[in-house]
């Protein structure tokens, strides 16, 4: 297991996904502010990551606060959960973690003769049954997904939806690696993912920890690999899925998804039911988030591009259902109509 | 006029493409040993620029000869010819040009007491020749493509088939020049053309150069751009064109491509005539440069990927013809079907 984010005594400790792959180091969030920071500077990320990591953060800055009362303390858990929620806007897990932290604390609450500390454990609690909750659905998903994988070959992948992008096992790389143990011949191209590098940097790394065999390649090197026919198919994951199964992932999902369509490569989302946001009714509505030109201008603090040239860059886009060959989640593999599977799913979980 | 390269007294000068967009520095090639390294480190690239470089090379190389003979000379020529030939291998007016300098060559060695220094010159003067026809090819090119351009909108290119990757006004960047000179109100969008960054770093420096609004946008983030309609066409230039109309070039073009068909954008191929190979069947047969890895696991001397990953990088991809709405040459325009089109040329032109 890698060891993505862990609940300590003194805080939250992140393995700085901003200094991989060449240095492993730690950073300790001793404070819901800090969390938040490690969201927004992309020391953790990955759709699913961040929700935890919001849950802890909520639980972090309850612990440390110095409210005497239930009321206080209520108080504290909404400016918390404010702050938290202004850190990044696309992925739903964040939005969702927070809300079940504040029904937590509701529930928490409304016990008779609840006292200020018994609702503090009662959060820390929650935040780490989110943690345990994050590791078992990637291992079902990945118990699902792996059986759609090719028996060998290549399989393509974009950005990092893997151990570094959950609690330690991963969405799509949970799939791989799921495939890989039961016995699949898998080699994982990976996109580099520009401009950020989560593929060159963390999808290489945490595949190469575990021994998969892996090559990275620029972004605009996949429809080349696909017509010479080395990708027998697409795994990715989500940040939000709407109720009509649109995909909002890492900017160039979309483009991977029309060469895969173009080339005939299944293309499957992997992502857990906390991803997928049925209030949300098509990918249109998903907020996406446009991040500081000097990602793309700047690498390794040198200067890219010309003074004063325009720059776009959009952090996700949105792949309409109809390229999604069939969505992983832990509850099942569902695949078009998907608003109907979607809908079956929720009144079977229900 | 970007002064990409310039025959002067001394060699060859180049503007150097490794240090742009911050530095504006020259490379004073002496020998042609000289301008066969600026051609393989890239300071000059580009089809139709490295077509005249190379002639240059041997204008250079027999200029600087210390042959006494025809017979020497003629030695010495085709060892030149022969060290420039392995410079790189996709791009076809490289041995296009080396061809017609070879021509030239044993049309003046079979002039009645043509003298050494006689030959010299005539090569010369070939070159020369070679560097104004490039110029007058691009300028014929833009006219006949500026027509093909919307009236207002936006234009996404890939690399950097502009004044940089010829000698002064470019093929897809000279459509747009010419177009934009004819009033049309274009908005273009530069791919940022991952590894060796030729959209972000030289179409971007050479297009402010010229006042034309550019945007840079990471490689991955062309196809959420298409899907929001911000594309009325995309215009590339090409290394190789074969005889069914098949295109070679930059990586990533291919991908371009299959995004602009499923968004209904045109795409075009502006290219020289002396970039169509006819003996060249299909794109398949086209030999594709792989780089070094280099180029993909760093950038400004930092590590990008950790030690020992697999790295793929070739340089081009192929675009087959069914991809391409037409081709903008010197001669004219071409559309599908290509061969009869590409044949029906050939013999309009001779």
């Amino acid at each position: 297991m890698i060891p993505t984010l862990e609940w300590t005594n003194e805080g939250v400790r992140f393995l700085d996904q901003t200094r991989l792959p060449l240095e492993e180091t730690y950073v300790l969030a001793k404070s819901y502010e800090e969390v938040a920071d490690v969201i927004t500077t992309m020391v953790v990320r990955g759709a699913p990551a961040i929700g935890v990591t919001a849950a802890m953060g909520v639980a972090l800055g309850a612990k440390n606060s110095s409210a005497e009362t239930v009321a206080d303390l209520a108080r504290e858990v909404k400016k918390i959960s404010a702050v938290l929620a202004a850190t990044r806007p696309t992925a739903v897990n964040l939005f969702w973690a927070i809300t079940r932290m504040g029904e937590r604390f509701e529930a928490l609450k409304s016990r008779r003769g609840a006292s200020v500390d018994e609702i503090r454990s009662g959060l820390v609690a929650e935040a780490l049954k989110m943690y345990d909750e994050d590791i078992a659905a990637c291992r079902t998903m990945g118990d699902f997904g792996a059986s759609l994988m090719p028996r060998e070959g290549g399989v393509l992948t974009h950005c990092n939806a893997g151990a570094l992008a959950t609690c330690g096992y991963g969405t799509a790389l949970g799939v791989i690696r799921s495939a890989v143990s039961a016995g699949h011949k898998l080699h994982v191209y990976a996109d580099e993912t520009r401009p950020f590098l989560q593929g060159a940097r963390l999808t290489a790394w945490e595949l190469m920890h575990d021994g998969i065999p892996t090559t990275v390649l620029c972004d605009n090197m996949a429809a080349s690999r696909m017509r010479a026919g080395k990708i027998k198919a697409v795994v990715v994951g989500a940040d939000r899925i709407a109720a009509n199964g649109d995909v909002a992932n890492k900017i160039g999902t979309y483009g991977v998804a029309v060469l895969a369509k173009e080339h005939e490569v299944p293309f499957y989302v992997a992502a857990p039911w906390s991803t997928i946001d049925l209030e949300t009714a098509t990918g249109d509505e998903i907020p996406i988030e446009e991040r500081s030109p000097v990602e793309v201008t700047h690498h390794g603090g040198k200067q890219l591009t010309p003074h004063g040239v325009g720059i776009e860059n959009p952090a996700f886009d949105v792949t309409p259902a109809k390229y999604v060959t069939a969505i992983i989640t832990e509850r099942g593999v569902l695949r078009a109509p998907y608003y109907e599977a979607l809908q079956g799913m929720v009144l079977a979980g229900s």
